[in-house]
């Protein structure tokens, strides 16, 4: 029996215990049938192919779960291109039918995943509310009156509604985030240019990102890993240089009290603030940060040049079509009309200047914590009010993108009275995106309110982002004033070192106390055929970088040889010139550094 | 008796034997006031300051040569502040006075260099000819009739005819460069933000690099060393990341007949072969490349959206002073004023597509090999047709900014005929700029050109390119089979690594011949006490993410620790574990690893 929310862990177990992806697939027929939002989708793919995908899938990999994402199903948002399916991006006028899908999709359907359907968007992805199309406004799962939020309306729905494990959508202002927090989801926002955009229609096409929505930050990190990756064919594509995030003493910026906004919403700044207490008791530290200049380079998307590449985005079509556009699509578009080129390079220095500022901020975050919208609002307020209330859904997304950062929207709790969800964002600054999934995981895991509009659905045991990725960097085994909590573990933390491990080396290894050092240190020596009980270390992963110059700054009698653990393996780590431990006090008896400075007090 | 080019090892040994910065600079007096050429400069520095900054100097730093350009004199393009000097970008109407220094300014002064005017421009640096200022046109040192090259003509006049040491520039389509091309100079522009440009009048401020004109590439890179550096106050200033390039097969793009232009010059088509055969004869290998992409993005920086920049700079002003421009500039600043914000995102989106097109032509070259100018002309021709003109002269420098790369302009001999110079250009990707030296250096030796107006000059015998820079390399001192020749020393030649030098470790180390290793390794053990002949061994430099990669790869018994140097200094380096030395042979009195080698033949 599969549950509401078909994440990943849910799914992967059904298939291990005897469903088949045609059983799964007429589980999505029925619910499909039955889903009482008719605004979802745009395009369903037909029932029939449904089931011909399913075959295809069994006859290509028979074996269950053999293929990273086998049998899963996924919906798309209408403006990147399924082959078969039409791209309409919302406006049926534009529709085209492409000949083969965009990467992205080839690349998950190549991993076993199965598209569902075509979903609705606020047109050509303008817009973070979901009411701007012609084939009506999807609605919040918890509240028929209320927006989905948007621009990836219909794929938010169908995630949080059970049609599907995950979906895509695109992000330009907000529209990978919007949508998740109204619809108690997760919105994996990447890196601009880790996820190409061929086949993609363009918004803004120098910022425009893919998202998933998925029920858990463990499922989108997996779904990213599949869809990310350098694509030629995109001239935007970057390739992937992950960056890490000190693993103690993590420093969490916070809005400072004159900068929350929640227009009036008291239910979401009650979450915001259990969401920074969430964070607290997860160890790290709260610092507030100015968000001013990064209000003022999210104004800069609409207000500022970048508009133009919206109407650059259609703007044959837009000459031949214009009757054809939703109007307040429209309207937002043609404001790109009397922008000049000056405007355009005074917009880049603008935000070349405001990068400047927020840089001073990064110094003192990490990662930004905020709201992913500050309030909500119901489809008949927003279309009566369509601009101004939009414009407040972006206040806290609008520069992600903008100033190339990664970001994790991550459930956080519902209103107390409306019963309405609220969403938290983790940002970072770009490819960090691995490295921001711990905390949004256990950020979901500490607001305790399920996935999707299954509210009490507990959150599978092990997250996948806690897997350690191998991502070039290198690991270091240390032995006395490295290990953490001691006098050099800053060495590790501050150039992005985290700890893999503790554990102990081989046997043949004794440990002295040298004199004279400071602060005092080990010397560990390897002596072949020597049986002691095997000293404590600890693996750290280090970037390669860091690693290089932390080995210069290593003094003698230290440095950096070979040490074989008690699993056999051969790692880099501390050992000592045989010179230095003449004399010295061996402790190896102690089994470790720890153990020795224990003793001595 | 100073030489006529005053390059830095000429006035370092003229400091050293006596003459005093306030000589200097009434030689420097002398010698303006001599200049056959009245168009170099707009505001010359008045020789009461000039002799008011020696003295200064001396007070400051009594000791001669105890800064690193101790009593240098240099010349600044007048679109680049200096403090008590009028900034008039070759604008009279433009002009005002700058409070305080340009950073590169204050930099080179604080570094002891003086500066001894403010030069002439192509106004508002629009411009590779020299002949758009109402200030008149600077003309070639070799030839009164044809052009100086621009826009930073009376920057490389003042260093070409003596009156200068080095001079700053600007470039923003080859204006650090051609005017290097026609007058025997070496021209560094630097990757785009490596070189502040607060202070600086903007030509297209998203590309815009402030550039040095030197008589040695030696003499260039060290003042690009005290100029260059982050700037917070520059939006586009950045952070360096040096790359290497290798020393062994490196590979020299060069056109395709196909894409060879020089308009009818024959003289420069065959300096350009010579060029070829030159590298060729320095050990590097020849590849043809496709100049097409390239070709491409040149084109767009005036037919593309980016000459909106240029109107962005000064729109202000524009619109009150249109008539004080020179028609010329005028008419191509105008150039910009039907450019809308879609063309410019447009334009972007192309460029970044070409971008993707050049990177694969990167896969096969690892430096370009390009004629800095297809060719020159007299003032006449060029004022005849100063559109058309012009647009030659940049045929090979338009698309460096533009696809962020470092270049270095070097003299490539004389044209038999009309015996006037030309240059060739070295261009790699960007923070190439250390990597690019040593080659360029090679290649203006090659050239036997002399410098500037001196054509007999020798180069002096040590450039500084080839000292190592403090540019973020590990050194890693080698023992065996990592030394030049040995079998592993590709591990340190294929990441970038280069020899710094041969010496020998202090006398207390010994070293042994490790049984059974593949191929044969020593192992090098420090005890105190013991006085031996010390050890030959091997400093290499390496970029510090390929040290900690090499590092990684380091198999037990070896590791990294610190030896200790003849000279005392510890450096990190091989060492041994003393275990893997037990009945292994002790070498130490054979002096190092080579000779033990050819001792078992």
């Amino acid at each position: 029996m599969l549950p509401t929310i078909l994440d990943l862990s849910s799914l992967h177990a059904a298939y291990q215990s005897g469903l088949t992806p045609l059983d799964l697939v007429e589980t999505v027929i029925a619910r499909r049938t039955a889903s009482n939002d008719p605004a979802i989708f745009i395009t369903p793919t037909p029932d029939e192919h449904l089931r011909a995908a399913a075959r295809d899938l069994m006859a290509r990999a028979p074996e269950p779960n053999s293929l990273p994402l086998w049998g899963v199903p996924f919906a798309v948002k209408d403006n990147i291109d399924v082959a078969g399916l039409p791209t309409t991006a919302g406006c049926p006028a534009y529709a085209y039918h492409p000949g083969t899908d965009s990467t992205v999709v080839a690349r998950l359907n190549a991993a076993g995943a199965i598209v569902i359907g075509k979903t609705n968007l606020d047109q050509f992805a303008t817009g973070l509310n979901g009411t701007r199309s012609p084939h009506g406004a999807p609605r919040s799962v918890f509240d028929p009156d209320y927006i989905s939020g948007g621009s990836s309306s219909g794929s938010a729905v169908a995630v949080a509604s059970g049609l599907a494990s995950f979906a895509l959508g695109t992000d330009t202002a907000g529209s990978g985030r919007v949508p998740a927090a109204f619809n108690n989801l997760v919105g994996i926002k990447p890196t601009p240019g880790l996820l190409p955009n061929t086949g993609v229609v363009p918004a803004c096409r120098s910022v425009d990102c893919v998202t998933i929505f998925a029920a858990t930050v463990g499922d989108g990190v997996a779904i990213r890993k599949v869809a990310e990756g350098f694509d030629v064919a995109d001239a935007f594509s970057r390739h992937a240089r992950p960056i890490s995030l000190p693993r103690t003493g993590l420093r969490i910026g916070v809005l400072e009290r004159a900068e929350r906004e929640f227009f009036g919403d008291a239910g979401v700044e009650r979450l915001y603030d259990q969401a920074i207490e969430s964070v607290k008791a997860l160890g790290a530290t709260i610092v507030p940060f100015d968000y001013g200049p990064f209000r003022e380079a999210a104004a800069l998307l609409y207000e500022g040049p970048w508009v133009a590449e919206r109407l650059a985005a259609v703007e044959g079509f837009h000459v031949t079509n214009a009757a054809d556009f939703d109007p307040v699509v429209r309207t937002i578009i043609e404001g790109a009309k009397g922008k000049t080129a000056v405007d355009a390079f005074n917009g880049r220095y603008k935000l070349e200047e405001l990068r400047r500022e927020t840089d001073a901020e990064w110094q003192k975050a990490d990662i930004l914590l905020l709201p992913t919208a500050p309030t909500t609002y119901t489809v008949a307020e927003m279309q009566a009010d369509p601009i101004v209330l939009n414009g407040r859904l972006g206040r806290y997304t609008n520069f992600v993108n903008l100033l190339d950062c990664a970001a994790i929207a991550v459930p956080a709790g519902f209103d107390t009275e409306s019963q309405l969800p609220a969403g938290m964002t983790l940002i970072a600054p770009a490819f960090a995106d691995d490295a921001l999934a711990p905390l949004a995981d256990a950020l979901h895991r500490a607001a305790a309110s399920g996935m999707g509009v299954d509210r009490d659905r507990h959150i599978p045991g092990q997250s996948v982002a806690f897997v350690p990725s191998d991502d070039g960097f290198v690991p270091i085994v240390v032995v006395g004033a490295h290990l953490s909590g001691m006098p050099l573990n800053h060495q590790l933390t501050a150039p992005g070192g985290r700890l893999l491990k503790t554990c102990r080396t081989a046997q043949d290894y004794r440990l002295f106390a040298l004199p004279g050092t400071v602060p005092p240190k080990p010397g560990l020596i390897r002596e072949p055929g020597f049986k002691g009980p095997g000293l404590e270390v600890e693996v750290w992963l280090m970037p390669p970088d860091a690693f290089g110059r932390f080995v210069q700054n290593i003094p003698d009698p230290l440095g950096i040889g070979k040490v074989t653990l008690d699993d056999g393996s051969a790692v880099s780590g501390f050992l000592c010139e045989a010179h230095a431990v003449r004399g010295a006090e061996d402790i190896t008896h102690l089994g470790g550094w720890r153990t020795y400075l224990r003793s001595q007090k």
